[in-house]
């Protein structure tokens, strides 16, 4: 287990990925305003993480290739958001992502806190769920976020993660995601992506949220065996860089988050909608207590709770469980 | 920090607590299926626990003093409760009892284990704010839950958790304890005791929870020094039994739970409107985001929310924050 701190290599990775060619160390070191030798030190701790970084005496530095890593100095590399990715935590391994922001969370770490994992060895999904996490497959991500908003509505917190991955998904991989309520991202009506919201609170308040993704997004059809889900590779036919992948979904992410804690829960609903296949569709839900409901999606309520019509006419609201469509 | 396995000592101040002089070693050794070596080794081992146990050659022991301590072996003899202190963990200090039930909880330990501290050295309270926690003067303890009810039910547990505390200080101290919602227990007005319900929760079910409570039993003005609150001590005018109270509050919160878990919230409501002074009182609620609100409250929805009616007419609800009684 390897946390990188993003104070250290990240400025200079910068400065190569953002450079057309060499680099020349004096250049590097004048706008950092650190010394040639700190630039030197840099650079071969980039080498360590897997980095290859050639050096010419006369003209300087040149990354020739990046690791196949989502480390920070990589994934903050233009990243455009307030919030979310402030501060990312690599790790080549962790029983679960959440497990691990839950626990920095406690010990205080601040909102936007990203944590990632190239695997998982005891990755969690919803209701207990195991979720398969292949080496540098895939990305296992958790987000720490402390909103300000009451726990019942924390429904949204998940409905924005599910939009935020299924638009990071069309971006990158050109694919056109649909999200089943509440958090299953699909394609082709098999899983791609899912989110695993969890929350500690006082009865009437949050101290902290940590929003856990995980995307299906190299993984081959062995990796799957057995399970309803499916991933980029498999879908688009070819790799899909997982780097810019990430940055898109924690981009994704502050957005949709920035609008939760404006209360513009009707920004969420809408781009929820247009990306969800479950309204209008005739499903069957079963709660976590075990009573089934069958009958048409209809829409979300005010907590992003999902509403079903019955046979009867009669419409009922569902808070959790597992939700099919027939 | 000592935390006592209750399987070891419990059994044999049961037995001393239980008869009405000497009790024979051969007695219980029989009785416990031991030898009257281990007899005598827990016998030793209550002595350094602060029992103080007579031992006559040819009569056997007899239990002179328990300390005054809320030891497991004291707490839990002939109490009734079928989940609530199952299993109970006894610290000399703790930060707080709720962080070290929260640790517990995420690590396994089952439901009804109680966490209980002689002090606290970082109690908590609600909303953040800090619960004065004296040594040896007041009940603090924490119960771990994992109640299978939706998120958006749990202020009814901690509407459960200030009807057993307001049980149990009548029963124990004769005093009619009245409570404010959501959490306060007062005694003319002034808080005897506090909840604090902290839950772990996937976006739909929670994980566990922990109800924590923390009473004012036989602190002195002085302890309470700048603060609204008071003590049993101080309103009946002599020390209040620990033990005894503490096994009160966890009978009563046994059958509160037993309610809860069996979808009564109709009975925890009448309960609690029993002991509540808030109802048909002129209230000013501050929310968390800062909202003013004044009015008359009406009673309790069916997520446990307080109801209040303002001057306009209009019925708004109550999800939390803090609410004074005007």
């Amino acid at each position: 287990m390897t946390a990188v701190d993003p104070d250290r290599e990240d400025v200079i990775v910068g400065e190569l990925l953002g450079a057309p060619a060499y680099v020349s160390g004096e250049e590097i070191a004048r706008r950092l305003r650190i010394s040639r030798t700190a630039v030197w030190n840099r650079v071969n701790a980039l080498r360590r993480l897997g980095f290859q970084v050639e050096s010419h005496p006369h003209l300087g530095y040149r990354l020739v290739r990046a690791p196949d890593a989502l480390l920070p100095a990589l994934v903050s590399h233009g990243l455009v958001a307030e919030i979310v990715g402030r501060r990312i935590l690599h790790f080549e391994e962790l029983r679960s992502t959440n497990d691990e922001a839950e626990r920095l969370a406690r010990a205080g770490a601040p909102e936007g806190t990203v944590v990632v994992a190239e695997r998982q060895s005891a990755g969690r999904g919803r209701m207990g769920r195991a979720w398969v996490s292949p080496p540098r497959k895939g990305i296992y991500l958790s987000v720490i976020l402390r909103p300000a908003m009451p726990p019942s509505r924390t429904a949204f917190l998940t409905l924005c993660a599910a939009v935020a991955a299924a638009d990071a998904v069309r971006r990158c991989a050109g694919l056109r995601a649909s999200v089943k309520w509440p958090n299953d991202v699909r394609l082709g009506g098999r899983k791609v992506c899912g989110i695993l919201t969890e929350l500690a609170t006082e009865a009437d308040r949050i101290n902290h949220a940590v929003v856990g993704v995980g995307v299906n997004v190299n993984h081959d059809p062995a990796d799957l065996r057995g399970l309803e889900a499916t991933s980029l590779k498999i879908e688009s036919g070819g790799e899909v860089e997982r780097v810019g992948l990430a940055r898109a979904l924690l981009e994704e992410l502050d957005g949709g988050y920035a609008a939760l804690c404006a209360g513009r829960y009707g920004d969420i609903v809408r781009r929820w909608l247009e990306v969800s296949d479950t309204i209008g569709r005739r499903i069957r839900a079963e709660s976590l207590t075990g009573e089934r409901l069958e009958g048409v999606a209809t829409g979300l309520d005010e907590d992003g709770c999902l509403l079903i019509r019955l046979e009867g006419g009669a419409t009922k609201r569902i808070t959790g469980g597992d939700v099919r469509i027939i």
